[in-house]
């Protein structure tokens, strides 16, 4: 094997150009699952998915409708019944790519800069699927694939693959497999090889007040009337005590804590203070619970997070107006065993219990996804683990992504498969910010890692 | 004089259509002072004021410049020296129409519906210039006026009349005057006359806080970074207390208090929990000073009220941004003795002391103006109360205005002219709203109030 294995490697490092052509041309796509007009955009995106896995080997090669945008399948099962079965999970949809006016280039007209791809979906997560590709493509040229792969690329993760669970539901045997490969993670810098373990789960509402049956002059009834704008701040602020804790009921009741041997490694990650201060532009890093540290807060702790606010008069100048409605779109990001369902009720009950009479309101919400973990002591992570030291030259860190991606934990309710998370991307990309990009240097080195990975497994 | 006054009320009851006709075409000119595409229009309105002037025998009549929109003077200054001198105020400029949507007819395209005239204007105040203009005419119609009258007509009231005051230092002799008769008031009902005596005061700021250095994934970076929409909205909904009272550092120091006497007077005005409730279509009336009845908390309390808020995403759907900056209008309307430049310090010191590092932030302010109380005891407010006893049959109720009317305060301390309010709007005549509009019965009433008003000087 160590021969196959070498010219693999050997192929892969001959054809990185030809790679880089291929995401070039998958970055072009403008595939904002979130915006209908680009309906079209997406089936030629799967489209081309399917051209890519034909000219990588793969068979069975289809496009299913799934009610929303459509997925795509292929499969290489002959390695044999003894040898595991992995499905390789993926999106080809990208998040909006607004504001334009903050792009250097165009959002889908990829252009390399500094040894970067910048394009939306470079990094999340165009680039890990043709690395995935580019992997199984280098083994298939130097000899046979050592085990058995299902692909599942999707086209609606940034829209919450509101249609893939109930899928998989219905093609359960299409998707049996011994574990995922989910490469919608990342490292944490350049030289910190990493293995993500978690992610957070998410819920997300939108309340409206609405008082007065229409703006009115803040002068005739200001006082008078209850002003659904300063209810809502009111509301909001509530949510939150002195501390940063959430005072919603019910909140914390499931959270599982980190234990001391947790927060001590990941007190050794690289990732202080100084860290989120470069990264975010923030003037200082605060917020959040006051007992744990900033990496603690961003990954392994709930949080409540206002996503837009309107309400009233909010151009130029000034007008005195006492606004007829207010509203605010907020998310949670939720931490292993937390119930989306419980959480949201708990939110349902802290309005109706604090909001004032002098406005009625409505809650909209979605019921997101629980968090999920990965133990990190199976075989599978293990031979990830020993791929990124070989590539890199050094131990990779374990870390907790702050982010959700809700297909992790139904993959593992429908079809009882855990998933191994990996990913090239790095934490300065700009994923779902403008001029998000690709260090090209990290994603041939993900290559490399993920052809030592199916080797090792 | 009785003669002469039964002929002019003789003249204006034959005019009525004449006068109707002449507000007709004043509100058909869009004079939206706030917006610099109507600079035409407001030139245009201005010549057609001296038009008006004109043909009811003003003299000395000029537009000046004033920096801004022009200004319309006239005189009529025949009386004799022993006569007192008037200066009659009025603004022919309107608010801005939006939500155009909601108007049932176009704001400048007026129409009488059962016997009302909808139009933006049309009750505030071009109704009031016009009514103004018809009481002056049809007495001259029928002898000598029995005062001496100066016009000043101006078109920035709807944007803070910025560039009179300074306009009016430097023509202090132009506007010599015994007091000022401002009719940008109202009374309380069709059936319901009543004297304006007091104004609220106004300070207006925005409040922008600056976090990250770009909207930022709420998944990666939430938790570790202060959420600027989240801190915004606890620094607004600090700014009252569980009582409804204002917690800005000096806010109450200079509160003039209600006399006991005062708030008697009040409880008597027919402007109840149910009348608010009717008249803002709010559901419940609560909101403001837990100790204050509604029409207190609306007229003789001071407020703090969100004009407008924004912050991150506020589009279709979900978009889990962390954002990078939140900002909100706020306006204080004030109470006699409240000093506009105490109170911005006083939010200034709030903000200064509260904020969070977490966030940089900036305050812009517009002074805005004091509160001012009108003497109710003086020969003039004498001659308003028989004009307006005689015509409706009751004595008229003495009542503050919410509102604000900052070149009250300044004629005061400008010319040390005293300003008597009237007007003949009524409180649900949606000014500042859509379908503003004007009751005609109430406003030939008003006609016949002014004449008597100027006879009984």
């Amino acid at each position: 094997m160590t021969n196959q294995r070498n010219n693999a490697i050997e192929f892969s490092h001959q054809n990185r150009q030809k790679f880089l052509d291929k995401l070039i041309d998958y970055v072009k796509f403008p595939t904002v699952s979130a915006d209908s007009s680009h309906k079209p955009d997406m089936r030629e995106a799967a489209k081309w998915t399917t051209e890519r896995l034909q000219e990588i080997g793969m068979e069975n090669i289809r496009i299913y409708e799934t009610g929303g945008h459509p997925l795509v399948y292929a499969d290489h099962l002959h390695a044999g019944s003894d040898k595991p079965t992995v499905v390789i999970y993926g999106h080809y949809d990208v998040q909006p790519p607004d504001p334009l006016e903050l792009w250097k280039t165009g959002p889908f007209e990829p252009e390399i800069r500094d040894n970067k791809l910048y394009g939306r979906g470079a990094s999340d997560m165009k680039g890990q699927i043709i690395a995935s590709m580019a992997a199984v493509e280098s083994i298939l040229s130097a000899g046979e694939l050592p085990i058995n792969i299902k692909w599942m690329i999707e086209g609606e993760e940034e829209i919450g693959s509101a249609n893939l669970p109930n899928f998989i539901e219905n093609n359960k045997e299409l998707y049996t497999c011994d574990f995922v490969l989910n490469p919608d993670g990342g490292i944490l810098g350049e030289d910190i090889p990493a293995i993500p373990y978690a992610l957070r789960g998410i819920v997300g509402f939108e309340i409206v007040l609405k008082g007065p049956a229409q703006d009115l002059h803040s002068g005739v009834f200001g006082g008078a009337i209850l002003n659904p704008a300063n209810e809502l701040a009111r509301l909001v602020a509530g949510m939150h005590d002195e501390n940063g804790r959430i005072t919603l009921p019910g909140f914390y009741d499931q959270v599982q804590e980190l234990s001391t041997e947790e927060r001590e490694e990941m007190a050794k990650l690289p990732m202080d203070e100084a860290y989120f201060k470069k990264l975010s532009g923030a003037p200082e890093i605060v917020g959040g619970e006051k007992d744990y540290t900033p990496v603690e807060r961003a990954s392994a702790r709930p949080t409540l997070d206002v996503n837009g606010i309107f309400s009233g008069y909010t151009g130029e100048g000034m007008k005195t107006v006492l606004p007829t409605y207010a509203t605010a779109k907020i998310t949670c990001r939720l931490v292993p065993n937390q119930e989306p369902k419980a959480i949201l009720a708990g939110i349902e009950k802290y309005i109706k219990e604090n909001v004032s009479p002098g406005v009625t309101w409505e809650m909209g919400s979605k019921d997101g996804a629980p968090a999920s973990i990965t133990p990190i002591d199976s075989k599978e992570v293990g031979a990830l683990f020993d791929a990124l030291k070989l590539v890199w030259g050094k131990e990779p860190n374990f870390f907790r992504i702050g982010g959700s991606v809700p297909i992790v934990a139904e993959m593992e309710r429908i079809l009882g498969a855990v998933s191994v998370l990996t990913g090239f991307g790095l934490p300065d990309d700009n994923i779902h910010s403008p001029n998000e990009k690709l260090s090209l240097e990290t994603w041939y080195r993900g290559i490399d890692t993920l052809i030592h990975f199916l080797y090792n497994l």
